[in-house]
């Protein structure tokens, strides 16, 4: 089977919309980082190499690249979290016919657990350095296209607050609550930043239109 | 060329990121519209038919009928996009080298930059129905999923405050102030709505996790 970044976009909706399990909320996350990458980059490209723009040059020529590698680990979070949902239905599958196979199941069940916590963690991270990059987009980017720095900054927003419900429920299926509530708690604090630093971003775009 | 649609996710991300100037954040605002909808639309499918769900079947067949028509509508928008932007950019380009040719550009600059607002106006319309059917997912959708809800929720209200900006910035542009005005009116009605409501849908969900 292809990897999704490989469907087109009318057989990934297809695939979302259908009663398969995957891919589901957490592969949208990633796409929705990953347009927010793509915008910033756009900015940049449309920005970079125009002398009104000089003074930016070279600020802008280091988002491009921020954003381009931002890009390419969003898109393959989008195969990670296919991966991870497919590991933690397998060792839901295991079998349980006696105390010993329970036993080794629960074990599985909690090792995968945790790093399907940590795969949409992973997501949420890049989506709020996402928003951070789109600040630099609305900040210095040609005002022409300066609307779609606003867009990038809405994604990954949106990318965020979407991988952070895949967290919380995978954090709440996990025994070792010392290790849960850690990545609760840093989901928590890139969640309070992003807040105002979104609203922030989308009000600079909306003053410059 | 091949529509949009029909382009693979890696292509559509090399093409926003690049420095054409479509496709740009109105065919993303579209993208993540679509994307609200078919996880609308994977909740509803993976309730139907469900025993513990039997209460509900009937208000979420309807559900799935009206999210997957969605679904359909915003795909086409993200080609209404580019389509719209391909003849502004065209617009623009006419001839100015006399005063008649001036003034036949300007009018047709106004005419095109009309159908630019109202072809965002639609996409931020779609989206805030996309926040609509994405309550009745999260109130009445199978408990497993419902994560999926809240992805669909994020995802219509990023679309919506993405197509915002695009009604805005070419209403800006319009000398018809009368038409400008009532479609800043009728977007503001669907912003102010949609913030609650956005809202109330996502901490539906957290409180379902």
């Amino acid at each position: 089977m292809s990897e999704i970044k490989d469907k087109s976009i009318a057989t990934f909706l297809d695939e979302l919309a259908s009663k398969q399990a995957t891919p589901g909320g957490g592969s949208a996350a990633a796409v929705m980082g990953a347009q927010a990458a793509a915008l910033i980059s756009m900015v940049c490209n449309l920005t970079i190499g125009k002398p009104k723009y000089a003074e930016v040059e070279t600020e802008l020529k280091n988002l491009l690249i921020e954003a381009e590698a931002l890009r390419q680990t969003l898109i393959d979070m989008i195969k990670a979290d296919v991966d991870v949902f497919d590991k933690l239905m397998a060792s839901y599958g295991l079998p349980k016919a006696n105390d010993q196979e329970k036993s080794q199941r629960s074990e599985q069940i909690q090792i995968v657990l945790k790093e399907a916590t940590l795969v949409p963690l992973a997501c949420a991270k890049a989506c709020a350095k996402a928003i951070e990059l789109s600040k630099i987009a609305a900040d210095k980017g040609n005002l022409g296209v300066i609307s779609d720095a606003g867009v990038a900054v809405m994604a990954a927003y949106a990318g965020l607050k979407s991988a952070a419900l895949n967290v919380q429920i995978n954090a709440a299926g996990l025994k070792d609550r010392d290790f849960a509530n850690a990545q609760l708690a840093e989901l928590d604090g890139l969640l309070a930043a992003a807040e105002q630093a979104a609203l922030h971003v989308y009000q600079t775009v909306q003053s410059k239109l």
